[in-house]
């Protein structure tokens, strides 16, 4: 837990993904809205911005901070379900782990709720894609730097087939991708 | 949130894992517990134990439960450390929830402590791999039903470099592999 | 905080209801998903259940208990949504605290989404209407004997315009009404 | 969750209340102190104020704030307990959440403490009274807006039998009424 | 985090006790309840309810548990504020973390209470002093065995000026002395 | 709960201190990292920070303030562990209860991982060592104020067998002692 109290409060945003791999049958009842066990993509969502919340609570060196917005997207490809998790915050360190915790917890739960159908799906590709603001200034990630699924993958165009909006915060990420 | 009042309580047991993809030289200092932050395999450790505790807190419709016993291990790799979570108890429901939260937030710590040196680690492979006890039975995933890395990297044997003492609960795990 | 170590667990179920008393227009939105910050009854439904899982961290001398079920459903009637909670459990304690809390903080969820359209709404009428299990045995409200607004509207018969179903738990609640 | 990183941090006030009605006899015992489980209205009190802090973990699109004071008073009436709770913040969101949270949390307060003694009782009128500061300015309930226990409860003179001192924040709240 | 899911539940007690070292003048205070910020031992008692309640929150391989009752009594010395905490539960796992956390939390909340008049005071003598219950029986400290405040201050009769009635559970705590 | 909004935020900077007092045997076998639960000064120190993150949780009229930086240092003595704690912020109110409360979860997990060999353990003198900034400036505890374990215990030179860098925030405390 680095000291922080000299910084000044600036503006902050961080970019996370992650994708939950699963049966195709899966996907298709997530977008269709058919898992029994409820609405997935709005519990997703409300477990996601709840966890992105109290990031420092879970997270023991991770400062605690006021996040100021958590918009969360989902894009349903054929056989995954991609979340995006975008947190913007003033204040003197960054908001990576609150993303990337938003993310991680928006996955789990959509694990939670479709478990029942699909025991052996994998969450993978967990990772900060941008973050702008503090001292060490903006960071892109490169589609090429991406290890987990081979860079393929990681390169390869993002599905647009559902592509939803994001419960809160503003929906234009500003983000070239 | 399906009614557990019916069921009666009963042994159960689940396993997790998960990997933290990172630059062989972050490995490196990981290993030889020279990052600055601390010693990240020990404040993560505790990190996932605290998580698969309040799973339920986090994931909207997980029955809440008193885990009996949480394990957390690393194996360190190459260019990756390795979580492997395993939780029990005796209760109405299962404690796959408990495992793979207890998974995540223990290598989302290991980003946070190595995030300065390594922006760019990618957290994959995060899945369930055996549970028992239940009305649904034992279950254990084939290597190749991994979907995230391709089958050859969840197949291929695991390092033993460094395989390091569970700070809690039993240490022979019980699973064959 | 009686001593409760001497009892036997046993099952028991609890259920209770409030109103969000708003205008018309409001209720409009509620029911067509109008409202831009989001799906006011599936954040509110998400709300609750977490709520109920956690009312001995918020009511002092509230026994920590682990629910079994919770079940919240919706009526949406001229102008006023109506909420309902049933929680069940097998414990030493009963759930009476769990069913209010979690219909509580569901109301205030669709007050805060609601609020920027409709300051004035006013959150009546939370009241427990059932419970069952436990030493002191069953108990139902009679209609008459609630107080705050007035018999004549405790009474009538509530509207079935849009009866939702709950997100979790088993869906017939078993309670005549 | 609208974003609020914009906007400049302001002073905030906000006002709630909320009635828990009961039998006079139950009022009488909370007035003299009586009740077996404890001094009901100094628990109702700290339950409220830590609710209140704590409101963003409850209401999931509820931003996150420093609650900078927290005021909660109660006047007995015939057969109800009135709760009015005051929260004040620098920040750049509104703490109207805050104050009806804390209120909402009191009153179940009261109602786990007297349940044993009167399980009828209902919590109504819980509605915000004033608010200021902010871009949308202030803003005061008129009496006759109150829906849910008719116009002539909510205009009619409060009672001032029993007003107790709040025990945090300044005893002033500096508001007509 | 030992492996308790082997173990049968049994009836499990324990008792801790603490001091709060002050002025005589602030030990006077509290006792007529002139504290400005409230009535220090009722909040205190709650602080210390709600703290036994989620010790396993806080200590990270305290395994979680529910406690079926928590009584908290003080005694007010010359110069001191005595915090008697006994938690009882049936569960796999003892409750010392549960008296002694619940000890801690009431003796700060005091602290933070009087700390304006008496910034020196001290919290010493957190100790377990009996517990009953559990695979390794019963045990109960010796007056002698205390260390910090040398054995001449463990031994000397308690004050008993001031005993209060514990807000919770039963007030015999059935303990000799 | 002083209303604190009208203040303005300054730097402060809070030290606490207190021991762990245990026979020599368990002393060594801590020193010597032999505790069969784990490596007890590193889970203690993690959950010492995250207790400091959540003070006002707990101590029921403590402000809600982000904590900067946490650092806590541990010194081997012959029959004690002692704990220093130092907290400091950018906020409207002090960290005095960040940091004693960050001491206390350190100490109590230290008896919560050695109890099983050494139930007699005893945790004193706890107290504020230093603070500064804040309207009422800065203050330092003279050695000889200390009264829990006399004056002598305190003003001894403290042994340095084993001073061990603190996790996070800045290893020069900055103080005289």
């Amino acid at each position: 837990m680095v000291d922080v109290t000299p910084k000044d409060p600036t503006h902050r945003r961080a970019l996370a993904r992650c994708r939950v791999h699963m049966q195709p049958e899966t996907t298709a009842k997530v977008a269709s809205n058919a898992i029994t066990k409820g609405d997935v993509l709005a519990v997703s969502r409300v477990a996601g911005i709840q966890a992105a919340k109290q990031a420092a609570q879970l997270i023991p060196l991770c400062h605690p901070l006021l996040v100021g917005a958590v918009t969360i997207n989902f894009t349903i490809g054929d056989d995954y379900v991609e979340v995006e998790t975008q947190v913007e915050t003033v204040d003197r360190t960054g908001v990576e782990m609150e993303a990337l915790t938003g993310c991680a917890v928006a996955a789990l739960t959509i694990y939670d709720m479709c478990k029942s159908f699909d025991r052996a799906m994998v969450i993978g590709d967990l990772a900060l894609w941008e973050k702008t603001g503090g001292r060490s200034g903006n960071w892109r990630r490169e589609a090429t730097t991406i290890l987990a699924p081979g860079p393929s993958e990681a390169s390869r165009p993002r599905p647009i087939e559902e592509e939803i909006d994001g419960l809160i915060g503003n929906d234009q990420l500003g983000f070239e991708r």
